[in-house]
């Protein structure tokens, strides 16, 4: 049950594969919800049918055909157009904690410092598909790439190959890092930067640390 | 075969549903095979797998789920930048001629236009998505959209149901064709104004007319 008068927080996790993203915000949604909010657990990619649809078209085989640069950033534009106007704005109308699994941060550093497409028009379409809504605090994952993909290797014995993001150069992999640390750098208020190379349960307790204050 | 020294065209239809875009495609793909060129005819959205299943997402049913007007737009834009990047650029840059039916200007006039986007940014996605290339000539079928309607009326009895674009309402349309003739006077040598509301064969041969002109 959502308590009266309490701000429903907008609440993103970045960083990059095999930082533990996805259960520190299944972790940080419970902890919420003992606090008696209600939360949306989402992803991005994705969070809609529609916006699934495009994460599939885009993290999947498409045969002989190459995936433009541009076309990749459009598809996760409209794809986060559709998730914020669908999903996560009406939730948080209604008063719900929304926890995203990724969101416009992981287009600046991917898309943008990464792939070097270039930067304003990358942040003029964020703008556009989320209509301007920043998130309230953004949890930064940090992990130095090799040892994230320590972790994917291990997880992906058992869950099928890498995609197409997972198989990209490790320069790639620290590009993605140093844009996501500039992020955090621009934002210090609104992105956190987490050291994720320790156990799950000592980031747990950090991160509902963070939030509690932020909270009172 | 392509003869030596001719120029590979890029020429694009546009205009409402209804006002013979296609089978005028057709035809001057034909005029222009006869007169030596190889020709591809494509359209938007649409013109390669990736980008036929982004039209059939825009197009189709998405259940309860609301189509929200910037998901819209990026969508199409997405579809363009794979349709030009992995069709038309390689194409023209093989020495083939490519004859589109409907491109950028459609977006302005859809989704600028008729639904208000805001023009700023369709301008610069039309930039991105299409690394700014430009058709070298455009014909604007031009039709009232009661005209427009009342063809496809005729059509749709044996083609099924109205898709989402068609039931629009008729004021919509209106402001369709406003959009459309203020492109036209913005870039007269590019966008040519056909009265669509005549015969098929002497709209062709008015089409020929001018593709001559042109080439010559």
């Amino acid at each position: 049950m959502q308590h009266e008068g309490r701000k429903a927080l907008f609440i993103t996790f970045e960083g990059p594969e095999g930082a533990g993203k996805s259960s520190q915000a299944d972790a940080l949604a419970d902890h919420l919800e003992k606090a008696g909010y209600t939360c949306i657990r989402t992803r991005e990619p994705g969070g809609t049918l529609l916006a699934e649809k495009l994460r599939a078209l885009v993290k999947g085989d498409l045969g002989t055909e190459h995936l433009h640069s541009q076309t990749e950033l459009l598809l996760m534009e409209a794809a986060r157009a559709q998730h914020v106007h669908e999903l996560i704005l009406p939730a948080l109308a209604e008063g719900k904690c929304v926890i995203c699994d990724r969101f416009y941060d992981s287009t600046t550093a991917y898309q943008g410092g990464a792939r070097g497409l270039d930067a304003e028009i990358i942040e003029r379409l964020n703008n556009f598909a989320t209509s301007a809504k920043k998130p309230d605090l953004t949890f930064l994952m940090d992990l130095p790439p090799e040892r994230g993909f320590e972790r994917i290797r291990t997880r992906e014995m058992k869950d099928g190959p890498y995609d197409r993001f997972e198989m990209e150069k490790l320069d790639f992999h620290r590009r993605v890092r140093q844009s996501f640390l500039d992020i955090a750098k621009k934002e210090p208020e609104r992105v956190r930067v987490i050291d994720a190379d320790r156990p799950r349960e000592e980031i747990a307790s950090e991160i509902e640390q963070i939030i509690d204050e932020f909270i009172h």
